[in-house]
């Protein structure tokens, strides 16, 4: 399975949460953000990294987003992040083409604090950039007793829909958080892809090669030969052919694009990057109240019976690991990265201390 | 492609919508429902004949499902459904055994008209039966300028998680609209495996072979020979293997066991089937109105643009038909089908008139 081998880093350097936290905080500090919100990024990429999501940690997409857009002025360091439009339980924020994370957390703690009046209650935001992993968001709702969801929007065009010939959408997210008692949550984060950018990014900088769905070129025909990537030109939905469900990867991504694009008001994902400055994102998020619906601590029991057996059940003759639900593998890499810290490759170490070199900031790690 | 296949109904008889919903009506009030609710419960089976959602029309599920369950006494004639709890922007129904249409379409048009007053709502739906084609739900929405979500879990163990040998639980669909304003509007209508169950008995009426993902046997090796269908155990979720996204595949059913299961406070899909009476299905409903973000006219007008622009890409040199958007071929379907009326097979017209003799009722098609 090619999955597994790209959670294997080779020749990694550990680096504890704190320190590393740290570190990228006074990059983005240095590149002109503010102390508090430079933190608050920092910690959200981090989070992902401490819950295995090494794709949307601090080791991919710095370059390819945050710290390039913040130095190359298309994200704005200092963004003046406000609600645009409000009703009891919907509102829009922009994100004022700054970092996403600083938008993202405003719009779910305000859809959290509008679901508590009304039950449940969504958030979009326009105008930003990439938001991280989208579970982040799902999963602050988790404190709460509630329900997180959350998509996004954007990116440029990246994935083929089904029977087209060229990219039209972003990987389009889409994230879902139920808490259980005692029971790690239960937590979607999945690409409406059938993988996501950021994991052919890995198996390049790994020099893995791909299997057939995660990328393919303008004669439709599957890139799995890494070293050919460039050939690529996206990456067929998830369900792969209309058979095994294309169009249900297909129309996944797109009502991220009604949900997360046209609903605040913006553009389509893919047309997102031609804006010649200014937002590339938008972003969705929805908060459930589970006491709308019965007693929070029965549901969680109810969770919590159900999670365990799931875990429980006989694994299949052909089975490639543990049966596992979305989300406990998460908590299982929080347990280990705690001990022995975030296994960082090479190539990150490098661009971190050459950007280390570049803003004049402490190579801390 | 096999789907293309299963569309072509051989030794079609043709009904028009109004006698097949007539006659459906009549078998239903037959078997002791009240005539009003059997006609509601008619409407919704047909509009799914109508927007060529030949799986959960008038062909498969009586037999399996409605008809059966009424004349056995598992699904209640004449349910008391009520609102057994609530908050603003929140429900929760009990169906009382009945057929489910009846509790659902109280249930979503207790969703928009709480999210008339906060901007969204939600409920859900405990003790039910099988709901039909999840889309229907999610489209009331539209008239309303609002966007529908719904999903449901139930039916039994069908579904076999990544890495398990057994089912699990059941394609627990997702359905999702969102209204445009000149174009067919935006409808995802999926199950959570790669296939639906209904696309498999489709395909054994037809005598069709089935791609591999549809079906697995005890081994987990894929069941491709539709004659062999009774070695199947269950089906793979919507991805396949870890690698191309079985884990989300998997996930999205596990959604819906939490929204439409245990946030109404009953029991898993793969487990409702063991209730020795009583529901074998749950529900979840959500509508939320487009001008809590911005004027509804906009949307739909940006919706419009989208959709046709989404058509009007280029084909794939691979392509397997056209480009469309999820809903498009709905609308299409609707067209045809008020023109030339809805394909029976012959087996259904069989048991029809099987049912028409047994419950005394005219065979008026």
């Amino acid at each position: 399975m090619v999955l597994e081998k790209l959670k294997h880093v080779p020749d990694p350097t550990y680096v504890q949460q704190a320190p590393l936290t740290e570190f990228i905080s006074n990059l983005f500090t240095a590149a002109g953000m503010r102390p508090n919100e430079a933190l608050l990024c920092a910690e959200v990429l981090v989070d992902a990294d401490m819950n295995g999501i090494d794709t949307h940690g601090v080791c991919y997409n710095l370059d390819l987003h945050y710290l390039t857009g913040l130095m190359n002025g298309y994200i704005k360091a200092q963004p003046d992040v406000k609600v645009t439009y409000e009703t009891p339980g919907t509102a829009v924020i922009d994100a004022d083409q700054g970092m996403a994370m600083i938008a993202s957390v405003k719009a779910m703690e305000l859809a959290i604090e509008k679901a508590e009046k009304t039950g449940m209650a969504s958030v979009a935001v326009k105008n930003s950039s990439h938001y991280g992993a989208a579970g982040y968001y799902a999963r602050l709702a988790l404190k709460h007793d509630m329900i997180g969801f959350s998509m996004s929007s954007g990116g440029g065009r990246v994935i083929i829909p089904m029977n087209a010939r060229y990219p039209w959408m972003g990987t389009n997210p889409m994230a879902f958080a139920a808490p259980a008692g005692e029971e790690p949550p239960f937590v979607i984060d999945m690409a409406s892809s059938m993988t996501s950018y950021g994991k052919v990014s890995i198996a390049q900088a790994f020099g893995v090669d791909i299997p057939e769905g995660w990328a393919q070129n303008a004669d439709g025909k599957p890139v799995t030969d890494i070293s050919k990537r460039s050939e690529a030109i996206g990456q067929p939905p998830l369900g792969g052919k209309y058979d095994t469900g294309a169009h249900k990867g297909t129309g996944i991504g797109i009502m991220a694009d009604v949900l997360g694009g046209i609903l605040p008001g913006e553009r389509l994902s893919g047309m997102m990057m031609d804006n010649p400055k200014g937002g590339r994102f938008c972003h969705y998020f929805q908060a459930t109240r589970i006491d709308g619906f019965r007693p929070a601590d029965e549901f969680k029991s109810d969770m919590d019976e159900m999670l365990r057996a799931f875990r429980a059940q006989e694994p299949s003759l052909e089975a490639e690991g543990e049966v596992m639900y979305p989300g406990y593998p998460d908590s299982k890499y929080v347990t280990k990265r705690i001990e022995q810290g975030v296994p960082l490759p090479r190539h990150t170490v490098e661009y971190f201390k050459k950007m280390a070199d570049t803003l004049n900031v402490e190579f801390s790690i």
